[in-house]
């Protein structure tokens, strides 16, 4: 099963957010005679198959929500966890940096709770595929039933290994590293990259920021950018617009390098004759 | 033509980036028997072509570049502008927040330089559509140019309109609005987005946020988030980590909406039966 | 009673603060025979008297205590208060933008709960004066309370007054608003300051800004700055040194102008010969 | 000689500032006949002597000035350097977090230019000292004559030393060290402190927090508190408000922390019996 497209009334089988004035949702796929119990009552899915997108419903205790289809950003803040997960603010600029998109093959590692494997997911389409990594059998199971849940497992293979043993692929598109120690496994991430790929980490202190640079200079990336992505919200109320008291201060260290193959320069090479003075 | 997925050698044809040690880069198509000029020398495309993707090579002067593949983000930067285009760092939290996808199709306001055109294009894939409205001729040729230039101009309908006059189309599932004045166009937006739909739109001022969020609430438009994405990078020293000296401190506020249907409270409605306790 | 230049031991008639680990602390006027009373247990303050700054010291439970003197900071943190009150983050900046110190007269309106009056009347010093009008007898009351307790409201005039009626002050060196129309009472502001002396003000909105700076225009202000001053904690860990997970996004914005005088140009003066060639 | 409380009017003997409309601007000493030499022509300083603060004056040329008396943040913005000073930002909140106030004695190490010492002098008063070591002879000199030239010299001492022989000075209230690497000189800190005094520190790289954190902790330092203070300014146009495009991203991380005196557990000391149930 994947991600369907969304015709403008919901349907059976649609995974639907409703989402109530105090921004909080539930995320359900929609079945004939199921029933969502919230905490502010009670609401029958067949009342809400066939209605267009955006209709606001009530619960039997007249609580009121909106029908919408959940966004990716939405899928990703509701993804079930027992690790921390990657924000989308920071999930954007990846797909954007690794250049993520239709029919490409990708490679993660950790899986986690599948996070960031539902965006990849998402993102390279029903043509694309990601392929994660993770070595703790819990955590697997949990990302595959959230990326169950979500309809987009069909895209992605589960490989159940410690990194350290390397990944099986090689030539990949992109990889991705959201591990603890992500220093100890360049060696195994340039095996697998195509040169010239694209590589990115998330760390959460400075200390591991400065090892993989490290690592990743002795293993000839090139071209590394760390970087830090700070969303703040503002209170959208037009004759007293101002931000939020509080914001999330940090996630993590955003760390991007390319795989390259030095050659020594032309003076070293076998002959030194300018390129461009040959007939 | 569409961007293709990349082998791991080069090949005639390709839109590749060389990138000197300096961050600078020329992004150009493999040509036979083409021959680029740097200012700091001559290489021959010949060169190039059939090289694995990394290699590092040197211009007639000797000078050092690395032939790469660009990302996405490589291509926004890149683009040849006369205005003022959107950054990646708003990019990617646009396509996490509106969820652009593979196969859909997506409307935006006005076309630019070209840059969000670029990336909504390469996120919708070939199976998918945007559609791209700019009521000046001279930014449209530039924008279509830019696209023809990544590969992507076939992904994208232009269309040269004041979208005070309206959208053609209906039931889209997201909308951007990059115009001075999106306030002016939230009927048009509305009409032209499916209920449920997404709506983005940046501005650069508080007095235009203040504006936009008075008139989607006007029209009906709910969960208004309104954001600005903050991208600090880091000089990437393992032994002497820390950011650099200067960063961007602004591109633009983002506002995200979703265009509702309210309904009358159940109160209010034929029945007052609450659904749960129906047969 | 002024703020005492502390000893090198503690004395009766100090006020210290009693620092627990978790770096919540109790701020205290040191009395013979007095006890204090935490949710930790009980300190007597004999046992404090003679100590020397900075000794561990245990509540009658085992809680662990350090006997520190209060920074400004924590007076300013500590402030009790029915209003939002400010930050040292802003009230340094103001300190430093205002250039207040030693022997000065300031000016400020409203009271409020008496945060910035505490900073000021510490920076002015014994030789200095801050003036501090106010409408609310209950906020002034609590105000005078916080400075008495702090050993500086000798420092201090309080009045209790609507600042639209204008300050009897005239030539005084700097004036802060902090008031939530600044905007209505910049003639006031003007008619009280030196012409070139040192304006300020706090807001928390966009709106706010917008208007005021319309003001400050119109009342021949220049040199108008309007920023955000922003603080971010790190987790004091040597091996894993990274941001805290969440911080304060906005308490305000900060807003400087200076009274001037504008003169005609020279060519519309009396004389059109250049000073320099004047004998 | 030291700063003097200003009048309406500038005398002679008065360190003023002559500020053009684009924020540039002139720091002098107004002196009877002599003459100011600007990129935009000639002003008399007799023709500024007796003026009213914040008058328009123009240059033989027709330019435009104001006259001010330069702010604390002026001064500091304008020490002549040949090395990275300290910002207003970031000695705002040092001020306020060690408490430097009228008639204190304060240490700091290195002197380099003067911009810290500076602020220090000012805030400490006509009653207060600041001591500054500084190895290297010609940074003294540089120092030397900044503060002259603002007239705070006669409050500061200057020491010429390496840190590491230690300080003369004990039981100080408050110590800075902005030298490159504080880590190694935080026995001698510790000595010249009273416990329970006040200590902050700047560096510039995460690894120098990491290694000034761990020699804190060695030396019995406690409450260690590390930030950074961001500033961002906001173009004054009220009909268009937004930050300005690009801004500082990074100075350095303040550090600060207290010496404290660690005490056995009750447990441990010859009695036992809790304080509060002594007669």
């Amino acid at each position: 099963m994947t991600l369907p497209l969304y015709h403008t009334h919901a349907r059976p089988g649609d995974l639907v957010q409703l989402l109530s004035t105090s921004h909080r949702f539930f995320l359900v796929r929609l079945t004939p005679d199921a029933v969502l119990h919230t905490h502010k009552g009670v609401i029958q899915h067949n009342d809400l198959i066939g209605l267009p997108w955006g209709s606001q419903v009530y619960s039997h205790l007249g609580a009121s929500f909106y029908l919408l289809r959940p966004s990716l950003a939405d899928l990703l803040k509701e993804t079930r966890r027992n690790t921390q997960i990657m924000f989308p603010k920071d999930i954007g600029f990846v797909l954007v940096s690794l250049s993520i998109g239709p029919g490409q093959t990708v490679l993660e590692a950790g899986t986690g709770s599948g996070a960031l494997t539902t965006a990849l997911a998402f993102a390279v389409g029903p043509q694309g595929r990601v392929i994660s990594y993770e070595r703790r059998g819990e955590m697997q199971r949990l990302a595959r039933k959230n990326l169950r849940r979500v309809g987009l497992d069909d895209r992605v293979t589960f490989k159940l290994r410690d990194i350290a043993l390397g990944f099986d692929e090689t030539d990949v598109d992109a990889l991705f590293l959201d591990v603890p120690n992500p220093e100890d496994y360049i060696a195994q991430a340039r095996a697998a990259l195509k040169t010239g790929g694209f590589f990115g980490s998330l760390v959460p202190t400075t200390n591991q920021v400065s090892r993989l640079v490290v690592a990743l200079q002795e293993h000839h990336f090139a071209f590394i950018e760390v970087c830090e992505v700070l969303l703040r919200y503002y209170k959208p109320v037009p004759e007293r617009l101002r931000p939020t008291d509080r914001m999330v201060a940090h996630t993590g260290y955003l760390i991007f390098a390319r795989p390259v193959v030095p050659a020594p320069p032309p003076a070293e090479q076998e002959t030194a004759v300018p390129p461009s003075s040959q007939p």
